[in-house]
């Protein structure tokens, strides 16, 4: 095995195992078994843990498929609609396990690493303002009240989302998802 | 320090020590020093960490105050956004740390750990069910769309605050916090 390719095994190890297990609760040597490396290699990729979660959380991002919601030739709240169908995917499908990996390390880890905040920060951010914009065109076609502020309710819909993953894995049910869906789309964003 | 008064010092440190760094950050010689005992005295008291994370919850559930939302003689929704304002205080006066305990369990213990995820459930499901009397009180008395479905409502309202505390710790700012009581007060709850 090549020493790119050992990295990339080490890289996707580590995203799938702190998605699965949490930052705390996931070890170097979970890490390392998962990727069938030794645990010593770690360190010859990365410099630390917290290095690796960072890393992480650039492949969760990429998997969001953001491009969804600035696809052309669809209506925007389609759009919106169509991306939270396809995450809802990877909780509800699962047995509602793992949720968003932002917004466990936010919960677990933002208090007390400052870099791994920054990261969840700009996660969030990103995504929110992908949001704001589709709620902008929305407005603009005509299919959204225009006295929404778009920041605001783009900002609360990502939240709202964060805290259904977290509702509906405690539920073991798709409720709480259901709850979102129904309340975004046939209430708020009319 | 009498047996009883140890208990109560143990319990008290776990629920702080959980609400402050995390379920797996947090080890048994954090509770103890920050009781003040020896350590071994932790398993006089408590089984496992499992059982004081249980007792935390508790503990954590009496500090919401719910009574706020049933006071009597105080519109519905006041009463909602009270509530909600009461609760924004220990996370945004605090400089945007500690989040919700019952969330922060959620999104960290709740796939791995049967008990406290049922924990987190009854906590979740207590919750929702006072917000989904509030509501439903709030369209007998005329102040809310008797179309809303007040159990999907309830259970989203609680979602996106879960998610907006988690946004503002990532955030070290009140903008979430802000767009939550927007969105909710002034577009989703008329």
């Amino acid at each position: 095995m090549g020493r790119a390719s050992k990295r990339e095994d080490i890289a996707q190890a580590a995203f799938q195992q702190f998605h699965a297990r949490g930052f705390n609760a996931t070890g170097i040597s979970d890490i390392t078994t998962a990727a069938g490396v030794p645990k010593g290699s770690f360190y010859n990729h990365f410099a630390s843990k917290d290095e690796s979660a960072l890393e992480a959380l650039r492949r969760y991002a990429a998997s969001l498929r953001f491009e969804m919601l600035t696809e052309e030739g669809r209506p925007p709240l389609d759009r919106l609609r169509a991306h939270f169908d396809f995450l809802s995917r990877d909780t509800v499908d699962n047995g509602f396990v793992r949720g968003c990996l932002v917004g466990n390390l936010g919960a677990e880890v933002a208090d007390h690493n400052e870099e791994i905040r920054r990261a969840v920060k700009d996660g969030f951010d990103r995504w929110a303002d992908l949001i704001r914009q589709v709620l902008v065109e929305a407005q603009d076609a005509g299919d959204l009240n225009p006295g929404l502020d778009a920041g605001a309710t783009a900002l609360f819909v990502l939240s709202a989302w964060e805290g259904a993953l977290i509702a509906t894995r405690a539920d073991k049910s798709a409720a709480p998802v259901d709850a979102f869906f129904r309340t975004v789309f046939e209430v708020l964003l009319r």
